[in-house]
């Protein structure tokens, strides 16, 4: 089979030592390390792994996905399905799973452990402790992906406490979610299992949570970003630490992934055995993974940089395949065949009317933060015309909906302030976590429109403006497209230029769209169900009329 | 390559279920299993794994342990290379690694963790906390071996600590040897990281260390046996659970493995599933070890038998290598090149005098107990012949001597009891932990031709009675033979018949024999540097003149 030989200065990251050696390679595994007095071009080292991350966010297939991150030097992700399955469950897992292995790059992907979310909105499946320790028993299911329901874990809720058993009695680790958790509760929330965290915001925090023994995964991705509050935990914690981006949209990800984090975790002054220790060792220790750390019989996943400064990629290799090449992927295209759950009939601009009798009514409002999942909650007094209150350009205050995607049901309507449209509307069906339709438009007839591309395309995210629509599809399960990565990332950019076009004043308005259905993070958000309280969890009771 | 596909009934041990299936191998991987109304016969379930052994003991190297072991289904071990390890140091590591990759088995070493085991005996090497490292760094290196230092760890001693650190830095696992430690000392113990036990021999020393989150081995070997003790705690604790044999003599091997510990547990009322988790699954999971659990895409390792009652193995397959066909082994032997570290030279009688000029004293005496480790502390008065101090086989007082192997030293001397012999001697360069040359003798002469028995093949078990000598030449490491494993079992057990020829009374004399130098086990020992207190850790002040 494939046997080949590279001559370079080889980074040995677990023994801490630089080196010029000949690396012999023969059916995807070095068989020879030799020492050489030769001198050498380059640095081969092992690959960068993201340690945490949803691929549904990049708006690719996995296969897509490893086409652009190969050529920033990544060999290996740990992937939470989690979107996909809120949307088709199990078989959505599989869906992953499979179109992983048509191409070579290392997807560990985990059993989900909170499908639904909440009870507050309609998802389009449960995934229930069963299924959770059926998906665990598998060889290909690596851990159980972050546990959001921690108030579930403090308090034993049974079906929680299973999913988490289950993982224990496989050996399988499992990742923790816990913005913010402190004391006791953190302390418990980690002896009950929960060995990892991605979700910390200060250092303090994530000290802490150090301290209990908790792994922390320091993320930088398109929406959170904490790599410079984090970062100074490097030197001390350089043996728990991981990096990750969670969430990569196309376009971000076509522009760089871990490899731009270790040169700027490099440039702040870090030690390079410290730094490769977070970004290529770790993951691959936690989650026992397959990868090839640069050993004899290791399999043969590695990267050659040009120089250990500007870590410019010129190759990658996975199982001694080449799959990037200056800057060029390697890997091809695989056919994709949609899988989808996405059931519900167009809609008619007066399913979008508000009707009010009334003069004027006092309307509460969501208040969108830029670059923040949190929102506040605001008010404002709108006048109704011909009885159906509308959109407010010059207030910023404009309608969002909410159409359950799943099934024809009542659509729920409130008003939002922050996007800054001026004309037309933005819609989409990435919308954590059930992932119904979006929408925020500056009229009802443009809100509509926009709702019903994406009900059109059976998915995807759209922008109306005076002079069109334009709709970039996600066939597969509403959140993914089946096209080629490039052309989804620069189709991507272009539809975020056009909501900005439209008077967005937001850095990335389809990301900021997509959390305004997220229930679980406060203080004000619109499920398919209704206008949410994220700080009661109730319901608000609107009274337009 | 090697495809093919076998139809018989599945035991699918994590799924709790049996049914007929076609599954197909290609490559040594399971790639399909499909579900048959087919009438089957035969049950294929996965292999049976030792959890702890020490292959050495079985005097065959790994590739010739392998022969016989596939025959009983065996398909993995977790093995401990102390034994080696104590002569050679890590290249004898090195040495079992390399001898084990020869043949289709899954040997799983450790890098050991206690070598040498104390200081008041003569060694072959050290292994101290940087080697240990730098082992754990290794990809086929899979744990720390059993740490028996628990004082060490207790009081954090520095190079404990290290070595420990050394494997939770690449998440491995740390092995346990605690015999008998209870209460805050056991906790403590588990808590700083010691995952496992094969030590305990009550059923109430092994639930308090399975309280605190241990895993317990049940073991069954040629020397202790604790299968009766713990396999009542089976049923409350099969996730906790596995099966071990820690030292097998070639006879005893030839005879059965874990497959007899199957059938007796079943004999005993276990359910089946149970059983199996603990024997097939388990280590699996905790060492994460790469064999497969009879999954699509798992490594083709199984076992095909007749019933689940008998347990008769008619096939055993390791990465899709059929490797055992009804009792016959499939496996070659391999070309054994020897290590060893053998350097004193032949002995004189004289050197066995033990010089009086009392006409009567009273010496100490080690009792050698049938079956245990333990030793009594006992005293004799013998009666020196012409100024030196001789053998009493009307008393069973004997002379014991233990002979430096590495370099020319003076030998050690003292007195035991419990051997029996009537006339001649046995000696073995099998002597726990440093493996000097240990030797009972009736006369001295007998002992010296013993003795230099050993001398001359650079290691071995001899036999020295009336009627001649014979000699089982053990060339690795004074520890292992070179030659075919069927041949050494006989060979063994001709021995161990020819030891109670001369009147041994003792089930198994050459065990009983190595473990009399075995210093960290109480009461009363000969290391090579002298007679040992293990109550009070140190020598003895023999003054017979």
């Amino acid at each position: 089979m494939n046997s080949f030989e590279i001559t370079a200065n080889l980074v040995d990251v677990l023994q801490q030592e630089i080196y010029p050696a000949k690396i012999y390679i023969a059916d995807g595994r070095i068989r020879q390390i030799t020492r050489t007095t030769d001198d050498c071009e380059g640095f081969i080292m092992p690959g960068f792994i993201d340690a945490h991350v949803h691929v549904e966010s990049s708006m690719l297939v996995p296969s897509e996905f490893a086409r652009l991150a190969v050529v920033h030097g990544t060999v290996a992700t740990i992937n939470d399905p989690h979107e996909i399955a809120n949307v088709v469950g199990v078989p959505g897992v599989e869906y992953m799973l499979e179109n992983g292995k048509q191409v070579p790059f290392k997807f560990n992907f985990g059993a989900p452990s909170c499908v639904p979310a909440t009870a507050f909105e309609t998802a389009g499946a449960t995934i229930d402790a069963a299924a959770v320790a059926s998906l665990l028993l598998r060889n290909d299911i690596k851990y159980l992906t972050e546990m959001m329901n921690f108030p579930g874990v403090l308090h034993k809720d049974p079906e929680v406490m299973a999913k988490i058993a289950a993982a224990k009695s496989m050996n399988k680790p499992v990742d923790g979610h816990a913005p913010g958790l402190r004391g006791e509760d953190a302390r418990h929330y980690i002896q009950a299992g929960i060995s990892t965290d991605h979700e910390c915001f200060t250092i303090e925090e994530a000290r802490e949570k150090l301290s209990y023994g908790m792994h922390i995964l320091i993320r930088e991705g398109s929406a959170a970003k904490n790599f410079e509050a984090l970062i100074p935990l490097l030197p001390d914690y350089y043996e728990k630490i991981m990096f990750c981006s969670d969430d990569k949209h196309p376009d971000n990800l076509e522009e760089g992934h871990i490899n731009l984090l270790v040169k700027r975790a490099l440039a702040k002054g870090n030690e390079l055995f410290k730094v490769l220790r977070a970004a290529c060792v770790n993951p691959v220790l936690h989650y026992q993974l397959d990868n090839g750390l640069l050993r004899e019989d290791d399999a043969a996943d590695f990267i050659l940089v040009d120089n250990l400064k500007d870590f410019n990629i010129l190759g990658t290799w996975i199982n001694g395949i080449k799959v990037a090449e200056n800057g060029r992927t390697l890997i091809k295209s695989v056919d994709i065949a949609p899988i989808n759950n996405f059931d519900c009939e167009p809609k008619n601009v007066v399913d979008f009317f508000i009707p009010s009798t009334r003069e004027s009514v006092t309307v509460p409002v969501i208040g969108a933060i830029e670059g923040e999942l949190i929102t506040e909650k605001l008010s404002a007094v709108l006048h109704p015309v011909n009885g159906n209150i509308q959109s407010d350009t010059r207030q910023d205050v404009l309608k969002l909906a909410v159409v359950n995607r799943y099934t024809n049901a009542p659509i729920a309507m409130a008003f939002i302030k922050g996007f800054g449209l001026k004309e037309g509307a933005i819609a989409s069906s990435v919308a954590h976590d059930s992932h119904n339709i979006i929408a925020v438009g500056a009229d009802d007839q443009s809100l509509c429109t926009a709702i019903n591309a994406v009900i059109a395309a059976k998915g995807g995210i759209s922008v109306v403006s005076k002079s069109g629509m334009d709709v970039l599809a996600l066939p597969v399960a509403g959140l993914m497209s089946n096209l080629d990565g490039y052309t989804i990332s620069a189709k991507y950019s272009a539809m975020d230029r056009a909501a900005k076009g439209i008077g967005s004043t937001l850095a990335s308005p389809y990301m900021t769209l997509s959390f305004m259905a997220l229930l679980v993070i406060p203080h004000l958000k619109l499920s398919d169900k209704g206008l949410f309280d994220g700080d009661t969890f109730t319901f608000v009771d609107q009274d337009l009329n």
